[in-house]
């Protein structure tokens, strides 16, 4: 059971260069992605209602598709508008089509109703639209059900185990601190967590200067998370005492991260990210770093949730328990299956409506 | 659910060489397959009755099989002959013997009452048995259920967008032709197709000679279709206007063409089939070219038909949504389901005064 | 369904060197298993009751494990000591701890009522810990129910078409000889089988001077088979006719083996064994030549019962049909059936007790 009625990450807009066909599952449908002729980006349902042939096996022409089974045609908006050797074309003849958005080198899909997809609902986030902010777009592929992954992000006592050697720096950072904020908002949530008068993790040290690498630093993450599955963090690293947590930030390294979960299938997850920096100047030398050290470091959670996934699959009765840092996944959790909820209280009024009308 | 009462392919009787014990599965039965002793060809069930250890992994004895677990021996009728270390045979311990006939290098098996495989049921194919009629006989297993590829050979329209490059020849041929005869019979269909004045296709422009292959033909299919899948098709290509569409054939060239789907399982099929030429004269080098031909535009073929196969299993409320050259494979579908449902209700019928008279 | 209140060989204690942690599935139960610094073998359940993650892919410290997904630490006795960035521990938040016993090589496990796990219940091997019998701890993995392994070693006459020409020897074996004694008893079964003058085995010839290969020989084979799957046997090879049926066993080479079958799920089975032998002197030359007969041997049995495995999962309505020597598996069964079914009862009782009381 997946939020329909919200916005989710498909694609990034390199991938659907020179009109290439891109399937893509999406919440356990079959979405075929691709850039007309004229410009505008399409999302249909990737099978011929013929006989079910997989459309991204076609030909794109123009706006439109060709399916290269018995040759039906549709249109840029679905339409069927050729059966070779048949001149009248049967109105169910016509393939659903998602509404889209592009913004920002991200393709934004809408699952539910199509009535409904209003852009100002999109979480944009400011970074990817700033060029001040540098960094290289990346996508995972995760055998997980995306909420592991969300629940990850949830507690970044993690860090300090997982990571150790990459993204985290020290097992201390578990030990010494914790979240200074934990707010749990309608939409989601926002963690703030310092540490303070620390050594600088391994993915910061191979970006800055040698002069910088040795020098303690008092670290801040920040981090909100929003529904559907949606993760925007702040990172500063300042010179120890200078005063960051006062908000002295003159001297201080930041970057900007963030990450799409998109479910694939209740099993499978699509991962979007993008590590942003704001001092790398004009070559690309930094946010090449990032994007190998962030890899790096995802690979070290991939492996762990991954087998999540499969004690699940092992053991369907396993029952997580509970830690006080999991206030904010929780909250998180709860707060979707609400939403879940009423969307399909909604539908099934809806179908109520129709059958008692019929 | 299989039609049972009906002759299907099980093998080439090359498979049968040296006493070669085959396993295969037809049906969803565990069959395996063996030339004795005395020449007949066997068909028995593989698995042995006291453990179930397969008899494909046993040994032939004479006409029958002995199993190398632990030792049991039956003869070429199914019947137990020695149990090593035990003298008093259970009469229960024979195996299942399945009717075979052998006829144009084709075993055909029949999977239902033996009481009823009468020969006489058979669908001969003529040009198999004639020897004017050339070709190498070809398998291929594809990961489908065997009614996908009933289909296929149901709407020639694919060959245009299929096979454009191989067996097809243009897209033109789904453009500008239609059937000319579609007769729904009662064991099958039968379809009449003309392409006038249009391009040799690449698999025929190979095996005839350099003057013919520019000259423009008239193209005819003649397609039929039988219960439970078995499809004989005549080609033909004669000169453009040379009048073949009204019997005048004299400069003609002629294929034969046989496909034998047998079901191995509801997800898998045997494909059995021969393309037979009149010309070639006496060595095979034009059998050779066709049987590459028709591999090549089968794995075309393949790719398009397991493909289907995982769209319905993906998505099982998927309804194919069928245009007008659907006509023979909906009309087929329904006949053999048909003849399943009356073979299903005699033998419940059977079970019910089995059960009363008991 | 398994027997739980027993023990079950979970390992070789070389599995478990330096400190070694080894993750095992035990009765569809994930155990991790690992020797703590005080020396002792520590089994508990191979899952972070926090989140799922592996302990396998955590941390051994001391006798106790610490997590490394978000650093939890538990003691050697399963109960949890630290939760970093948290100073309340949860009661419930500790690992379930299972009974083991280190002996003879061989590290036992009890899968039930930790408070039943008595160590007198251990079926121990006396040449296992007699230093005269020497030879090498082994291990295989079967795609099989352990049962079917059970049924293989019941009835020797496999020996005969299995092991022709690795352990049997002949097929004479089964065609000339019968068990001398079958004995049902409450916790198995016992069977006693003689080839007089008969070829030694190949695996026999190759240990044995030169000058005894050719000698035919009086071959003994006793077997004990006990519950839930624990195989012993006496092999004895005397010069043919020299009277060791009689108890003259002067001349006699003499070989002993014990086999552990243990389920680590319904379809898949760990496999200990040792072959041992009393001859050998001081180098283990001859230990390892019947290791690799051995394996050899059983080779041959893992090909026919994995199979069978594959059978019984594609024909779940095959019913076997029992043959005279199939007695002793039968009888097997039976009393283990009888034992699970009071055990599932006798639990079924307490947790209605529980529930009334609640």
């Amino acid at each position: 059971m997946f939020l329909k009625n919200c916005w989710y990450v498909a694609a990034w807009d390199h991938e659907l260069i020179d009109g290439k066909l891109l399937p893509r599952t999406l919440l356990n449908e079959h979405v075929l992605l691709y850039r007309g002729d004229s410009g505008q980006i399409m999302a249909v349902n990737n099978r011929c209602p013929h006989r079910g042939a997989l459309l991204s096996d076609g030909r794109r022409e123009g706006d439109g598709l060709r399916c290269l089974y018995h040759g039906i045609k549709f249109d840029g908006a679905g339409k069927c508008v050729q059966i070779p050797g048949q001149d009248m074309i049967p109105p169910k003849m016509r393939l659903r089509k998602y509404p889209i958005v592009e913004s920002g080198h991200l393709v934004w899909i809408w699952m539910g109703d199509p009535a409904r997809a209003d852009r100002a609902l999109i979480p944009e986030y400011e970074p990817m639209l700033d060029p001040k902010w540098k960094g290289l777009p990346a996508y995972l592929h995760y055998d997980a059900n995306y909420l592991l992954i969300v629940d990850n992000l949830s507690d970044f006592s993690h860090l300090a185990f997982v990571h150790t050697n990459t993204l985290g720096g020290s097992e201390e950072y578990a030990y010494v601190t914790k979240p200074v904020v934990v707010e749990k908002q309608e939409g989601g949530f926002r963690v703030e967590r310092w540490h303070m008068n620390s050594e600088s993790p391994p993915f910061h040290k191979r970006v800055i200067p040698d002069r910088e690498r040795a020098a303690p630093v008092d670290r801040r993450n920040h981090v909100r998370m929003l529904i559907p599955g949606i993760f925007y963090m702040e990172t500063m690293f300042a010179p120890a005492g200078s005063g960051a947590e006062k908000g002295n930030v003159v001297e201080a390294r930041e970057y900007r991260n963030c990450q799409y979960m998109t479910p694939e299938t209740e099993r499978t997850t699509h991962f979007f990210w993008a590590y942003l920096n704001n001092f790398e100047g004009n070559d690309s030398t930094i946010s090449r770093s990032l994007l190998n050290s962030l890899i790096e470091g995802f690979m070290e959670d991939k492996a762990i949730i991954e087998q999540q996934q499969k004690t699940l699959d092992e053991d369907p009765s396993f029952q997580p328990l509970a830690i006080l840092a999991d206030g904010p996944l929780v909250h998180f959790r709860r707060q979707l299956s609400k939403l879940i909820e009423a969307e399909q209280a909604e539908a099934a009024a809806a179908t109520a409506r129709a059958t008692s009308a019929a």
